[in-house]
């Protein structure tokens, strides 16, 4: 393995964490019992890829045949509720995790999608899907309407990742340096989004 | 390609972007944001046929493979947000469009349940699955208590139409009349049970 | 087929009977009509073995193969509409046979794992999925927060009956009693449990 494959590794298993801790989170806001908060630490952290190797024929669910993200999970879950007084503080910091899973996991469905030979807007989809649809199935579980349905921006600099690499590709760049470049594009976009609290124009506005 | 299924594309076509206006015009109703419409108005206009190749074993859902549905989808969402404020006007209209969806897609799923060989119960429940469950996956996505379970008449119409197709054709029809006759009798009942707002008989009657 | 066999399918068509009025009851109390009633027990009695079914790869959807299953649901369904206000007085009858079908379910989604030769936590996982995920399921479409996720003794019955199933069956016993062991121990645990009415600490106690 080389030394970018290992700090990608590396990377996936801070992101999961970092999910897992999201979904946690929320769980424990809404008061829910220690099972639940593990459900949906789990549903946040596997969610999205999940539905991925749902809609994908032929595929078990990735957290089936590779057990270390389960492990991963009940240890952010126990850490969420160890430490959930203090993880207040640590809000910029998982915020960053959050923004490098989002970004990860985009590329990762794009690729699946890529490899299964599906169209460009299919494998966009599907990295939308894989980034963006853990926080959707913990909303729904919760019962809120999911917050990428009135925040967009999430969902769309996950799309604008997704196509960049997707076309990079397409055009016939298949080194490492497109990984990286798309990765570090959506979490460098996110990071100027949420700093400088940018919103797309409502399409209410004018109602 | 015969001339009936030339009309039965394009029948197909308008269908898609009628279950697809219904569902962004439900998440403008919500006031959710342009991510949001648009993926209300996915989920409504595939979301019955993602269930069903999801529950069935080896098929990639529909809209993967063939991406044409994607465009209509992205079509039917910038036309109903273009039109938001005309659309009530059209209101007739597309509830037609929305019926001759529900037809076509109940036809289809009894269509691939005897393709794959199922029994008549599972071959009607796959048509209802393709022609009703778009809706129910709009109303959960947007945290309502699903329509059809609260107006049945909606689903009843497509368990009858999956029935009438599903015998006919265990009769030993297969001409293209089965499917028409099918696909009008859903249509016709329908249009009958909207205009003279038939209800069947409530369960909690005599409570 | 052997009598202990025979007892095992009985049990099971019993479970599933009861799953079905369980779903029936709870959208009877929402006052769902008739197809809704029916959806809710049909999701509530095989949700749980449909996700199971729909996240590993190759598998159909277990109702959709074996028909019997809608046919016990619809009866399930009959049975409560008919006798919705003497059901009151089987609720301890229910609460049995809805123990016995946790049992049932979870051992069997343990086996499917074992059988796909999954890892230790994967197959506790899929138990745990078959045994509770149709009440979650359940929930979700009548628009409530997941029961499990509030009272989460259910499924932590459930994830130590799989778990000792399937340290029996890795240490190498693979008898029927070994089958039968970990079904009555859940049974037993869940019966004591609900008795006594206990419950695991909280996390928020000290808040």
């Amino acid at each position: 393995m080389e030394p970018v494959e290992q700090i990608i590794d590396l990377i996936t298993v801070v992101g999961v964490f970092a999910f897992a801790i999201s979904g946690a989170l929320t769980a424990m806001e809404k008061k829910l019992d220690l099972f639940g908060v593990f459900i949906i630490a789990f549903a946040t952290a596997v969610g999205g890829g999940s539905l991925r190797d749902v809609i994908i024929a032929d595929r078990s669910v990735f957290w089936l045949v590779e057990p270390i993200y389960t492990y991963i999970i009940i240890g952010g879950t126990a850490f969420s509720i160890l430490f959930r007084k203090k993880l207040g503080y640590l809000k910029t910091t998982l915020s960053l995790f959050d923004t490098i899973g989002l970004a990860l996991y985009t590329i990762i469905g794009v690729q699946i999608g890529i490899h299964m030979e599906f169209s460009g807007v299919s494998c966009i989809a599907l990295g939308t899907i894989t980034g963006s649809f853990g926080g959707v199935i913990r909303d729904i579980l919760v019962n809120d309407v999911p917050l990428i349905f009135q925040k967009e921006i999430y969902a769309t600099i996950s799309i604008f990742g997704a196509s960049l690499y997707y076309i990079l590709h397409h055009l016939g760049n298949t080194g490492i340096w497109v990984q990286l470049l798309s990765i570090f594009s959506i979490i460098i976009l996110r990071s100027i989004v949420v700093y400088f609290e940018i919103k797309l124009p409502g399409i209410y506005s004018k109602d």
